[in-house]
């Protein structure tokens, strides 16, 4: 018989500070475009990182993955790299790369994506705000 | 290369009162069926809305759509028309049709679907009390 | 030897219409002061009722007071009262008082301390929204 | 013409104790796998659990279905089973089955499907704690 | 000149499991006060803890107490003896002491005021559920 | 007769950057003391800030203070100032004053103090991350 599928989620939270911009634009474009999120000094955000992993129940278990597995890895691979840093400045991910939510989501599916059991499908949601928010795949 | 497709989602909120109630039926099954929200003098809500955009990232931005843009948009097209309305009595939405959470959601996705890029996928979630909600389509 | 003080606290909802006007004034005035809110059919809110009361805990059952009969006496109080309820027409407390959440505060409070062990010390909190909220006494 | 589908969700909550065991293992084995969880004596939690029904608008009702009743429904087949309970003492559901998120939401599912209209979709999310949730299925 | 006085929390949470109970009593009386929570098999919660310190503010630093210090202060006091526990099977406290919210948040204070500077004034709010929850002291 | 005294609260957020270091000390010592905090490109949050304004209802509009008018002096006041800023480069009140949440809610006190009626009593609550966060006065 086959094991259901069920889907788990692990949430997590980072703080860092970052600019949008994007340097072949003149600044006034930069100002346009980006508005407030272009201030030259950064700003920041308290970012909640939900990290969903959707696979087999292990029938010896009942876990579909043990979700402090999950966590401690979230925690090496996300965490340790972005929390209470300047992604434009101490990130080799956003040296060239806008720091967007949209951006910042598929950067650490990526990252997740790379060390976890090719069998299991990942998805990432991530909260800029508690109002903006953005999913990655779809 | 093909860009990536992300979920974007924005949260806005809105206050009316409504009454639940169809015209083809017996005040006595107006109440049965409707209960406490079929009281004629009105009740009401705090809606929270939350609208989801799906498209690719535009590389030049880092943003499927600016959220900025979004959240005018909602304004104008959803919170400008309901927010400190009756429905039943103030919009012409809903003077033939029940203002049900789920006939409700399916309004505002037509109002915000016909002026949002074809290329975009919309989804709309209504929260009418921290218990019960809907989304539309599914 | 005294029993410890402890602060005890329940939160219920309700969902309810109004409208904020002053009969003695313009309209130019009511709209002028109260805006939106003053919308002659009226809109609506869940408000969030959060009911505090500080007493001595009880050695033999370790409770200053049961939650269930104090959300029992919340629900007889105040939930019959005003939950789907239209505030200026369907209550007779708020006829001829304006249903601000100060006064919906204030009239609740009376409603209970009436009900309540004079030894007990009462206090209320009310959520019109999630970013405005008042608290009576203080 | 067709009516349109939404999906309608509904959130309940119960509180229980539990323990995570596999009776096939050692007890260092246990240990290993379920830290804390393995506690012999249990521990607890306030589960949240978020029911999703798909299906048309019923034009006369505006209701995919009454939440009332699919209140009704989550009491009578989830809360009176499972609230207030020792989950591996006093539920035949997990006298066998270690009750992880992920087997408690298979359960909660099976146990709503058999009452539901075969015409509705069903979805269970449950909340072991703001941090750690899952859904079925998938 | 003196320095500002500022009230500095600190959230953290347990999960535990418990039961009502006062054995001076018969069955019947126990279930009569304590319903549900006398579960003879436990039930269980995850315990929402707010720890409030108020004093000057540090001059050198800005702080009034560091708050990693406060929250390595809660974990080794309080996380490390009652997360994933049995309050009345694994606890020296409650061997003796009916746990309701009121009396661990009592036993809480007592535990961390032993540890913290005589200068600074510590209160304590505890969540049982997102609905019932106290506060010591008042 | 006197009026009722009622406590109102509105609730509004900023996000900026910030770093934690005091320059009278060694770069040691500044790692010691403030952690990850300390980081010489910054980090950020989303702000969270709950005003509080106690005073008389007064009779003829059933307010203590417009929330709209409070809403207004807090966007002049305090975000128009802070939001979308790095506090340590940007604002002249963080320039000698080391931007820790106890300091920014006493600048945010005296911002909001030296424009608000003598005779309401003004208190704050600042949120630097959910589970960290700061009243002042007290």
């Amino acid at each position: 018989m086959e094991n259901k599928k069920v889907t788990v989620f692990r949430k997590e939270h980072f703080n860092a500070a970052h600019r949008l911009h994007n340097p072949a634009w003149t600044s006034e474009r930069n100002k346009a475009v980006f508005g407030l999120c272009n201030n030259e000094n950064f700003h920041g955000h308290n970012y909640e990182l939900v990290v969903q992993v959707t696979g087999e129940i292990d029938p010896e278990t009942g876990y579909v993955i043990d979700l402090k597995i999950l966590s401690d890895l979230i925690k090496e691979q996300v965490l340790d790299r972005f929390d209470h840093k300047n992604l434009n400045l101490d990130t080799v991910e956003f040296k060239q790369l806008n720091p967007t939510a949209e951006n910042i989501a598929v950067v650490i599916y990526d990252l997740l994506r790379a060390k976890l059991d090719a069998h299991l499908v990942l998805k990432i949601r991530l909260y800029e705000t508690e109002r903006n928010f953005v999913e990655y795949p779809c």
